[in-house]
């Protein structure tokens, strides 16, 4: 090593020592004669004292070796705030290892930049501490999850990432082959399908921190390329699935978040979790629960509610604590906040602050004894603002109503930012209804009907439950994953609800249905969604804060520029204009619209 | 879980239990009334007891459970052989989990089967004990690797995968951008520039287990997907990067092939194995060096010899221990063995073993003189054979000499399989000629020149010496790196000897250039193939047999049928056709021979 210590590990106790150093040039103050400098390595920062002849052409960001003595600091001129505070080193060697031009990005924790700068230099900004220690603490992080797994008997697989192409794979990046004109890869969405086929070679027990790629709009914050904790287990229940994933979580929030997370994470039905808090992923840090008002308001004459319970749909509402004392603008505002998500607005009453008395556009069409039975019914106090959402389908009226309790809690101040508030959502519906009048897998098409299901979905493919499960964290989906079929005529009549034809099903899953004939065992699995569980241990407000050279919306690289036009000789070579060989097999499955196979991180 | 224990666990101390298992019917075995099966999960075999009427349907590879009590078998019916051997489970309950069809690859470690059939069904491969143990192996090797570098603070760290494609990477797979259409990222040879760009980032201690990609021929057992560990450290000096992989090496080796590296592992000059092993990666497992007679034969009248002498070449000889007792055959072979590598063929003298005479094509050609000194110059005795290679390009001849030696090893026997013979082939050649006249970097173009050589290799590109180095394993290069070039003015320089000129530099490696500018401290690094060094520990022959998905030459994958034809649909989703926008940069950029970036494993 080119140094003997680190900066920042020097004390009081290296007082007389002479030290070889080598990092930047942190911050430098010119003192008559005399130049202070913060010098900074992957340590922390420690004071070094230059002859002002020696030092004077040092600049911010300069990689500089010194020779020195440890001294401790006069009296009076310790600081507390640094680790080092009690010493500085007066050098009497000085070798610049390299000059820094004027600096794009200032290396300084206290100044803001935008995204466009910070990636562009993005290996300026990592020297800043905050970006630096995001990156330090996923890799914690991913040693800790690693810990957990083996101490479990886990095998860390790798598995392929220039996969087959499906045509239905509309997402995917492809990947010309120049060996093979003519015949593309495709980068997988999620390693799902070769979890499973372990688990059909007796694996047993698989992890692996995967890469996945999803060729796809960025919004919400999405990187084309992302890392899910991929696990697949066999032999296994839902418990031991959501078991394995708390020990996971826990050992994560205690050494990252230092929250300890006491008993069993508590679960709730998809159901109940739509019918509480209008969401699959529930923030819990707060309450404000929904109410369903369809029974309560039958025989309503309010056209917009008696539409909707007469259509067998649902009327609710989600009370904001003391809302009425919000003024007509904000009142108007919620309007625009609800037209913004795709509503046509947001009904309300507001109660009174001094006589609970209903006011405002929808107390006129409610009937007096509908009115005066409100606050009790949805557990309003005077001086509370009710929202309200009628809907035919119950689902579009319960999110409405959902986002609006998030919403609240944002404008009301409910939520404790200090607070982590986990749960999983279990017992998620197998099935829902197409756009076209059939069915589509909510999770996945290898998802397993629950016990109470498995012989008799068909019945009732809306309410027939599977065994999957998220895990949810201050209203974050974090993980998903669900216990698979494993058995053929399983398989083969949830192919036929979903209007899967056998040819389909071979086109588009062959080689897994072909190894499911072999003695396929009971298996179930999850993935975490990496860099959002990193994301929230770091306290960050974007993935991209945890990812080492992240892409900004669009997928454009700041720092290389990737991706970028590619010359005709690229064309060729690649093969990427050549016709595929008449003899090869032409994968033209037509399937319907199944979802992606993947855990839906 | 749905056992309540694992197979191979138990023993005679279990005797009594009842117990829960479940796993593979590995064989059966019918005696009157009763059927015995080995029952295999992840943890190994146990012998289970059925009821003839209760299992008469049990067919190889079912998946069960299995409810029974454990026994000691009858006295005289042990398996010492099995760790379970003492014991058996009675079944009292039997559920078939999933049934098998009948299999194309019987589930049995003696069966030798083609690589097409195993791979096709990879998931009954993996159910055999050597594959599933490989995989295992490669596990144990990750997380060992793991263990030494976070002991050393290293940070795992993921690079992007989606990245700049530049018009020189003519081994790129190149990625079509939906959302940019006309643009292109590429998927990586290695982490290099990132990895780069993390030191200037000053995170100091890089690792990852990493994919790489390249878009070639499958000669040599290669992959076009393929795993490295990947290091980089600041302010190191070449003793410190080569330290730290010896502490990887050692905790490998020790830990999965029971092998004790004592003591620093020896290093070789590149000069030196290149003279005495013809090689620069020679396996030291057995001797048998090379010898140049390039001074001794001076003024020979053998044209062959002559002719490379007056070119300023070389001549050279290795020997072949008790080789004149092979036949007239196996002499010719040795020629077509030759001609097969490329050379015009295999000059030899044999000794006679009871006279010590010359004798052979060559004999004629040399004078008395010549013959009477040879086998003192060589070290060759009476019996042995004395093979010659001539070339006006050294490395050449070297190179033909030093795969005769491998090949005399291979014939004669000399090769310990169990042995294992490490070293670090050190002080390689910073460039080399290119046909065109030019000079190329033989690592590539950021790899630093050594002290010695820094500030003038100019004066001599041919004989300049990097900070490169290869760690070798029997003769497989298992890991390289070097230190890399920090200054901007030496960077200058390499770039200026290469016929790079500033504009080219700037179109394909601007952002790290740019990068370099801000104060990049001293840098080094190291990356392992991982799927070698995993082939090696695992005893296999082909680096397939540590992947869990592997694909055949030509990049193709028998058990998905990757890659396949997309359709004219996919093409315009996935912007295959889309015309580069006018206004983004075109990089058209058009530098020399420059080594691709990446260290070369």
């Amino acid at each position: 090593m080119i140094r003997t210590h680190n900066a920042g590990s020097l004390r009081a106790a290296d007082a007389g020592s002479t030290v070889t150093l080598a990092g930047w040039v942190a911050r430098r103050r010119d003192h008559g004669g005399v130049i202070f400098v913060d010098l900074r390595d992957g340590s922390g920062v420690v004071q070094v004292v230059f002859r002002e002849e020696d030092a004077h052409a040092l600049r911010n960001e300069f990689c500089v070796k010194v020779v020195g003595e440890v001294t401790r600091r006069p009296a009076g001129n310790e600081n507390p705030e640094l680790p080092t505070g009690e010493v500085e080193v007066t050098v009497v060697e000085l070798e610049v290892l390299s000059e820094a031009a004027p600096l794009p990005l200032p290396v300084d924790d206290q100044i803001e930049a935008g995204d466009d700068i910070r990636l562009r230099y993005r290996y300026l900004d990592l020297r800043r501490s905050g970006p630096a220690n995001a990156l330090r603490l996923r890799s914690r992080a991913s040693q800790l999850a690693r810990g957990v797994l083996h101490e479990r008997d886990f095998l860390e697989i790798e598995t392929p990432t220039l996969t087959r192409s499906t045509p239905e794979g509309a997402r995917d990046f492809l990947v010309p082959v120049r060996l093979q004109p003519g015949s593309w890869y495709a980068l997988p969405q999620s390693p799902q399908l070769f979890k499973q086929l372990l688990m059909v070679g007796g694996m047993e027990r698989y992890y692996q921190i995967a890469r996945c790629y999803r060729d796809e709009d960025f919004r919400a914050d999405r990187q084309p390329e992302f890392t899910q904790l991929d696990i697949e287990m066999s032999f296994v229940t839902e418990d031991d699935v959501i078991d394995l994933g708390e020990a996971i979580v826990s050992t994560l929030w205690k050494n990252l978040a230092g929250h300890e997370i006491t008993g069993p994470i508590p679960r709730i039905t998809w159901h109940d979790a739509m019918a509480r808090y209008g969401s699959d992923k529930p923030d819990l840090r707060y309450g404000v629960e929904l109410t369903e008002l369809t029974e309560y308001l039958r025989g309503t004459e309010f056209r917009v509610f008696a539409g909707a319970i007469d259509a067998g749909g649902y009327v609710g509402a989600v009370v904001m604590p003391g809302g009425a004392a919000q003024s007509r603008k904000e009142l108007d505002g919620w309007q625009d906040w609800a037209k913004a998500r795709g509503a046509r607005g947001l009904a309300y009453v507001v109660l009174d602050a001094e006589t609970g008395d209903a006011r405002g556009p929808v107390a006129k069409n409610l009937s007096a004894e509908h009115l005066g039975g409100l606050a009790d019914a949805v557990g309003a106090k005077p001086g509370d603002a009710v929202f309200f959402a009628a809907s035919a389908t119950t689902r579009e009226a319960q999110e409405l109503l959902g986002a609006a309790r998030v919403e609240i809690a944002k404008r009301s101040g409910l939520i404790d930012e200090s607070a982590w508030a986990f749960c999983w959502v279990v017992d998620a519906p197998m099935f829902e209804r197409t756009d076209e009048g059939g069915w589509t897998a909510v999770h996945h098409p290898f998802t397993s009907p629950n016990a109470e299901w498995v012989d008799r979905f068909e019945e009732a493919p809306d309410r027939a439950l599977a065994y999957a499960y998220d895990i949810v964290c201050n209203g974050n989906e974090i993980g998903g994953g669900s216990i698979r079929i494993h058995r053929g005529d399983v398989q083969k009549r949830v192919f036929d609800l979903l209007g899967i034809t056998p040819e389909e099903a071979q086109d588009k899953f062959g080689f897994l249905l072909e190894a499911f004939k072999y003695g396929a065992p009971p298996h179930g699995g999850i993935a975490f969604g990496w860099d959002r569980v990193c994301m929230l241990l770091a306290g960050a407000d974007s993935i991209r804060e945890v990812i080492a050279f992240p892409k900004t919306r669009g997928g454009f690289d700041p720092l290389t520029s990737a991706p970028t036009p590619i010359t005709a000789q690229q064309r060729t070579e690649a093969g990427i204009d050549a016709k595929p060989k008449p003899a090869a097999t032409a994968h033209t499955g037509t399937a319907g619209p199944a979802a992606p196979v993947a855990d839906p991180v």
